[in-house]
This record gives structure tokens, C-alpha cells and sequence, in this order.
């Protein structure tokens, strides 16, 4: 046996270590000369580094404008009061919106799922390899098949069963746990609706996935519905919750080719993949504060 | 100058002239055991030599049975009746559909168009390079933008307008262009809806391309509802048509990706090149007898 | 809150307990007319009824015939000697080879790893889903990384260290822990080259993924090289191994789109997603048996 | 007949025209703190607001810095020698690069040819589309195949043949029709290798596609070596063209899929229609200044 290569050693450079002294800057707010320009020169005189920008405006008359910077600053954490005064003299005026967030700092997350595993391990085992610079402080779902897998991450889980008439003691019970505690919550293929109080309730994003490419097949059992079409693709789609249900702002959408052989549970088995994909890149570009709302569309700064 | 490969002069093997004496039948109906077996028998007996074989079962207790064979046989237009009488025989008592076309003949394929060129000239292109196993008797279009781009393929071109009233006269006119004289008919984005009797008046298959993945987006207006609904993969489906506008048979999806800071007009230009590739394919798999209607869905064999 | 569906308990009809009572045969060897006739007929005689059949043939007129037939046979591990004499009789006779399996019987896999997990975790995690037929009597490894993960889903984990001098010894281990017990072996990433002896002594197939779309990027370290190249794709390529180093029949092969932003670190993480998906397609196939290999060449029915 | 849509009367939005007053700065060197800050205060200063900005450095320390901006400009001919100077001023002192230009004013774009026309009429027909900002003021080939189709578009076709022996004449002939004339070159499939001096001759890029997904598959005839290799995808690739034969540095690539049934000349077939797509799109963002070379490598803003 010989050794083949030592790649496996290479570690990635990405890890939360190697953001320390960054910070993420979003800015937006009415479109008009001279935002970038009063950017660049406040982080500038604030002795930050840009190290990427991208910059959006969907109309340059009279549109609105939206900007991410990622930028380098010595001793960010202590320099943070400073900046945020700053930004809030030199951008509030202007009317403009803004979100300072240092990116050493990991986002907490919390998942809920139900029986259906592919999708909650992915994210899992990403956190694992250190490619989502976030942290798990629990899963909640209402039924114990994942447990054991949840815990052996060294995550922890709680039960909140949903099987009752009145389901809104199983809600309380999850409001009463992710309040304060998280700062997005995902739905890993959560099969419960939400009630329209809950999101106000948590006042942080909710991301869900939908298994069809929305919006075609809104609503349940959208691999039935595919099979009854006839469609050559099959996708998922990720997007922010909203009270509309399966309309708010789409994240990230992919499909994958299938066939005339494939029964609506092969195509189930199928989309699983797609699925877990489609919502690993959501989770992971909300974590890195790279999608930016803006009404039912998001801007998504890659 | 050194000359750097010859590859140019390599000739296509799937032209017509190489489908001499080779048939293609398609055999659909009830499954039971032994249909294959007698199949196969069958055009051993008659001389023929199996070259490709598929097979397709939707379910093999009690479902439908769907078989594609090319085979070759010496002089096989000389043996066509014999070779028809044989299968009706054979098949029709088991209560099978069957039909058998030579491969070496074209068949006839009319396109409608109305102003858009991209779908009509990617047919008239692969057909000037021999990929297509058809000839196209005509165009016909409601405008006459591309009258010039059809008669330089040598393809003669008719303009019935749509613009009055009354569309009847105009529909009236196509049946009278088309009947007995094409074996389908390709609606290469043409921008009005046909009347129920058209496709009655005709009698032969007609295959649209839709500019989105149905049933995102149906009717009118796609890249504009996929501009408002924000999405990031926009396609293009091309069906059979029948009377439920945008509800045929799918022969063929496919998507790009797109992102927010495309207009409705970037999407529909990008969309443009899927509409082209997949149209192109649906009407290749049709020509080449690889697509089986069976209810609202197709058998696609590749 | 509201029960969103129940689609989460629809069951796959593809497990191993659907596939009771169905045979897969494979037949290959020269060309000649009447094979598909007389493997049908065969089938047909022995009580079987076919569910699915591919053929392809590189050349009709003296080249290579392949096919693979699904048949179902009430009784069928009773019938399988009968069947075999049969098959002997009919097919040796003419010159083809031919391979019968019970599609209820799971093909043993071992597999081979090194640190990385992404290709091993999806494999076991497929296996736990029932995707693939086949049982997993052991993963071997040369380091300890993934052996707690491992044995939670209930596979044996032996540990061959492959650090000194002479790596023979450890070879030697391997081969002794698989002769016998396995029907193919998988390498998910194993990162050691195994020697010329290895395949012969163990006498199964075995299967690899190799990061990058070969025949670009041969041997080590095929991201840094990709990085160096400027490619803006990447991707994997299973094949089966041979004697020759990334040179055996390739499987399955896919890739991914990339960017100038992307360090070497990030694409061997982009990549990996990528080469989990690959690996475990080719895996699916083979344990289908749906690949037959054809000198450097694979035949792949789907 | 009713009406389907008016779809067809929209515009695109990114013509030329819509252009007017609109200029594209690139800006790479040295990175160091300040530069976006230096960069947006210049245009505000010269009264520019920026429309789009993409920035990308390899290394914050001490790595390259590139920078892709648009903006609009009242009067931007009138103010470009302002611009130009404050740029020179400004830019140069830091040791950055820079390059302006006037997004209203066409690039000039010869095409050089062969037989295939797919890539080249591709080309020909989005420009007709108004899709990209180019002038076409001449095509040439060493055959006359396509004459016929390029002057139907309105372009200028010169046949400078290279069958002879001595090919220095040919290329000189070539060197004299191009110089002075364009702003770059595509080989559209031109099937000539060209010397070492003509790069420098004629002074301005010069852009290739390779019918392979390079690395794999360098030099002659990639579709006969992918059918040896068996392989499952094949590509294309589109590159600046160097001395180094099929060693320039890559702007696009993309893949299809393909399978055993298809010979040399299929995977040729279906090849042609990934080609032109790549090149098309290579083109597009070369001509729209998103192309920054760099070293062996390109910086693509997208």
C-alpha cells in the first residue's frame, strides 16, 4: 500500500476561526448617488478593510438599492459600538437601512422535523464539518424517530408530540422553548402548519423546505401530484415563512431529471436529495447573512 | 498554419440513408406474460434482426404494457404488408396496439410561428444538419418577420394573418394548408390559442413548447409571473397538445438558472435558449417514434 | 397547529421484500439475430413473466449484444437450477455469456475508507433508507475517525492501520477480512493505492470515486489542481479499479459549477457533495445490476 | 383564434441604447485598504452613480484586487477625458490598473471560421437579437460553406484559404483584414492552428472554443477520445487563446450528459449544441467587460 495523497489534511479555510475581525454590513433603503462611496468611506475612516462587495439596484432611477460588504477590522469586537454609531449617524439619515453583524459570531439555529431524516442529518453533519457557521442548541420534533441520531451530534432534542385535537399546547410548548434562544429557526421537513400567531410569536426567520419547485404543486403531496402531470423534473424549493402558506420569498430552487418508471415514491426517494441540497445552501447563505429580503423576493449575494 | 484536425469531415452514422431497411414498431396494451416472447418471435420469423429494445411496464399485474423495437430487415419495404398482416395477427388478438414505421422514410412536419425566430430557425438548423428525420413541407405564420430566414432553408412559407375579428377564417385557412399534407405539426411559439375543432380538422399529433415548467406558470405571460413570484430556475416544457390549454401530455422540461437581478425581459431572453433545446428535443423523440402517448403522460424511450 | 400531510408514511415499493420472486439476467457476447427471441422464449417457458428489458448492440452487423431482462417467477428460488440448466443449454451455445441473481437476495458491500465521511455516510445512510439492496457486513478504515459513527448504524468497523514501512501486512489483513464475505467492495474515499495483487486476491468487483471528471486531473490532489487550472467546473467520476491507476470503466460521472472566489479548501468542500451523490448512484447501479462492464467501456440500463 | 399573449411586443431592456451615458470601469492591482472608498468617491466627485459593483480580492493580505463598476453618467462622452485623467491621477499613483469604457459604443467582433457553422451562427444570430454589444465588420473562413448564411445577415465574408503548403500566407493575409479593424477575435470552431506570432500581430484578444471539457481530452479530435474513454459527461470550453495550445485561460465551460448507445458522431452532434451555448456566453461577457484576466486564470462578474 502506498499513500495516495495527503489532501485529506488540507484544512478548509472558511472555519469561524478565520473570521475573527470580520465583520458583515447590509445596507438598504432608496436607491439614490453616492451610498456606495458613503460606505466605502465610513469603513475606511473606521480603519476596515473591504475584502467583498456586492452591490444591487433594481431600478437606478428612483429604485431601491441594496449592498453586502464584508470587511476586516484589528479589535472588531471592541470597535463595534463605534461603527454601529457611525453607521446609524451617517446612514440613518439618508434613509437607509442597516445590519452590522460580526462574522466570528456563530448564528443559533434551531431545526424542527418530524419522522423524515435527510434532510435534519444534512444539516447536522454539515454543522459537524464545520461548514455552517452556526450553532445548534436544540431540534424539536414531534415524533421520536431522529432522536437518537440528534443526540449522538451532541445536540439536544425534545419531544413536543402534535397528535392531539387542540394543537395549540404543542405550539406554546415550542414558542416557549425557542424564544430568546435562537436566532433562525428551519423547518427540516416539519410536516405541521404553523398557526399565523407563531411567527410573531419567535420574531426571528423561519426557513422552510418545499418538495416541488414552487410554484408548481403548492400545498401537500406534491410527488403524487408530479407523477399525476407527468413532469420530466422534479425540484424543491427553499423559502422564507410567511403567514401565506408556500408563498413567501424563495431562497434557493434546484430539480433533478426523472422518468415515466418512476413511481411517485421513487420520486419521493428522488427529491430527497434535492431537497437536503437545496436547503443546506438556503441555511448556509442566511447563516453568512448573504440573502436580503425585499418584499416576496429575496437578493441573494453569492 | 498546421491543420488542426480532420474531425469536421467525420459524418454523422444516424443519418436517414443509414436507417435503410430498418423499422421501428411500438407495441402498447393490457401486460401479460409472453408479449415479449411473441414479439420478439415474430420479426424473427419475418427476417428481422433486433437492433435496440425497450421495454416498459406500468405496473405487471393487471397494468399497461409499452414496447419500442428497432429491427432491421433486408428489403424491408417489400416486406412491410407482409410484415403488417403478421402483427395484426399476432397482436391484435391479445388486444394489443401496435404500428410500425420504416425508418428511412421522413416524416412531414409543418411549423406555425408567429414573430419570435429562436425555436423556428433551431428546428430548420437541425434539420439542414441532417439531426432531424423529417422534412418540413412548410411554415405557416400570423406575422411575416421571418419569411426570408424560412424561404433561405428552401422552406416554403405561408402568411395567414390572424389580426380581424373573426379568427375562424384564419384557423379555416391552416387546416386547408396543412390537411393530408404533414404527418404532426410544431408550434414553435406561436403566440394564439387554437379553436377545440382544430385539432380534431387536422388529425395529427401538435406539439407546443410552453415558456415555463408547467404547472408553474400556466398561460399567458410566464417570465412575467416568474419575475413577481421571484424564482431561480425559469424552463420551458414542450407538451402535446390537447383541448385543456397547457394541460397535454409533457414530452420534455428543462431549466436555467436565473437570479434577482434579471428583468422579466432577461428572463424571457434566457429563456429563449431552453424554449429552443427543449422543443428541439420533444421533436426529435417524436420523429424518431421514442415518445407513447398513454393518458396524460408520455413513455419517453432514449 | 395542522396536519400539513401524510405523505411521510407512503413506503417505497422498491425495498428488497417488493422484489421477491423477480430475477435479473444479463446476457452478453457477439451479435446475431434471434437472441432477444431466444431469451424470451426461454423466460416464457420457464413460467416467467418479463417486467423490464434493455438491450443495446454496438454494432449489428458483427458486434456486441447486451441485455438485461427483469422477470417475475412465482417460486422463483425453487425454479433457479431449472432455469440455470436452461439458460446454459441455450445461451452457451451460441457463444453468450449470461449472470441470473434473485433481486430479493441483498449483495454483500464492504467498504473501504480512510478519514473523510461524506461518501461513507451516504452510503450507510441510503442503506438505512432502504435504497439500496444490499447488507453491509463491514467498513474498513485506516484510521479511527468514522468508527463511532459507524457502529451506530449497526456495521462492524475494523481498524487496519496502513502507517509503516511495508504496507503489505496491512493489504494482507484486508484481504483476509473480505475473501468470502464480500460480493463487491466500495472504496469511499479510501486514500491508499492498492497494489496489483489486491483485485486478484480478493476476486469481486470494486468500485471508486475519484474527485475530479476524469480524464482530467489524474491522481492526487485534483482540487488544488482544478484551482491551478482555473476550471469552472468540477466534479467525480466512479469507475470501477484496475490495474491502471484512474484508468478503469467509468460508472458515473457529474459536476458542479465553480467560481474564481473559490480556494482550493472550497472546492475540495463543494466538491465532496458532488462525489457523495456520484458514488452513491454508481453503488445503486451496481448492486442493480445494471452496469455491465465491456472491456474499458461500461453498458449502463436505467 | 384568440389571442395568446403580447408577450412577444416586449423589449429588452438591455440594448445597446438603454446603455446610453453608462460607462464600465475595471480597476486591479496591489490590494490595500481603501481602494473601493478611493474608487466610489471619484465617481461621485465626477458626478457618476454607480449601477452595479463587484469586487473580489484573492488575498486581503497582500493579495490582488479587482473591481468591476458601472455607471451612469449625464453627458458621459463629453466627460470622459475628466474621468480619465482624474483616474490616471488617482489610480495610478497606487499602482492599480484601470480601464473605462463607454458602454454605448459596440465592441468590434471578427469571427474566424471553418465548416461548422453551429458555433458561428449562433454567434451571428444573438447579435442580430441585439443580444450582445458587438459590431461584426467581418467573418472569415478557409471554406466557403457558410458564405452564403453570414451575408444574409448583413456581415462581410472573406474566404482566405489555407490548403497549401506554406500557411505563413494565409495567416498573413488574415493579420491584414483583421488589424486595426477590431477589438477582438473568436475562433468559432476554426479549425486551424495559429502560429506563435499572429497573437501578437494582431495585437487584441483572441477567444477559442475547445470541444472538450478541458483539462480533459487537449488537442484533436476530444469526441473520438471521449468515446475510447467511455466517459458520462462531455463538455465544451471557451478560452482566451495563448501561445500554449489549449492552455489559455478559461472563461466558461459546461457539460451534457451521454451514455453508451452513442457513437464518436452522436457525442459530436450533441456536443455542438453545449459549444455554441459556452461560446455564446463567453463572448457576451467578454464583450460586457466581465472578463478580467489574470495570470493563467480569469475573474468572471456575473
Amino acid at each position: 500500500l502506498v499513500e495516495y495523497c495527503h489532501e485529506e489534511e488540507e484544512t478548509m479555510t472558511a472555519t469561524i476561526e478565520a473570521k475573527r475581525d470580520q465583520a458583515c454590513l447590509i445596507v438598504h433603503g432608496p436607491d439614490k448617488p453616492g451610498i456606495v462611496a458613503a460606505v466605502s468611506g465610513l469603513i475606511a475612516r473606521n480603519g476596515g478593510n473591504i475584502i467583498a462587495l456586492d452591490q444591487y439596484s433594481d431600478n437606478h432611477e428612483g429604485g431601491d438599492f441594496f449592498q453586502r460588504v464584508v470587511f476586516h477590522r484589528q479589535d472588531l469586537s471592541a470597535a463595534m459600538p463605534e461603527l454601529e454609531a457611525d453607521l446609524e449617524t451617517t446612514l440613518r439619515s439618508h434613509g437607509l437601512q442597516w445590519r452590522l453583524t460580526d462574522r466570528s459570531v456563530r448564528k443559533r439555529m434551531a431545526i424542527l422535523a418530524s419522522k423524515s431524516d435527510h434532510c435534519l442529518l444534512d444539516l447536522l453533519w454539515r454543522h459537524r464539518r464545520d461548514e455552517l457557521p452556526v450553532s445548534i442548541p436544540m431540534v424539536i420534533s414531534n415524533h421520536t424517530d431522529t432522536a437518537d441520531d440528534v443526540r449522538s451530534f451532541g445536540v439536544p432534542f425534545f419531544h413536543v408530540p402534535s397528535s392531539g385535537e387542540d394543537k395549540s399546547d404543542a405550539e406554546y410548548r415550542i414558542v416557549e422553548l425557542l424564544r430568546g434562544n435562537v436566532d433562525f429557526v428551519v423547518l427540516a421537513r416539519y410536516m405541521q402548519i404553523l398557526s399565523d400567531g407563531f411567527l410573531e410569536a419567535i420574531g426571528v426567520p423561519v426557513i422552510n423546505i418545499h418538495h416541488s419547485f414552487l410554484p408548481a404543486f403548492v400545498g401537500a403531496a406534491p410527488y403524487r401530484k408530479a407523477k399525476e402531470r407527468g413532469v420530466k423534473l422534479i425540484g424543491a424549493t427553499s423559502h422564507y415563512v410567511t403567514e401565506e402558506l408556500d408563498e413567501g420569498p424563495i431562497i434557493e430552487q434546484d430539480v433533478t431529471r426523472v422518468d415515466h418508471t418512476m413511481t411517485a415514491a421513487a420520486l419521493q426517494a428522488r427529491g430527497a436529495y434535492v431537497e437536503r441540497e437545496v436547503l443546506s445552501r438556503a441555511v448556509q447563505w442566511h447563516a453568512e447573512d448573504r440573502v436580503v429580503r425585499h418584499g416576496p423576493h429575496t437578493i441573494v449575494f453569492q
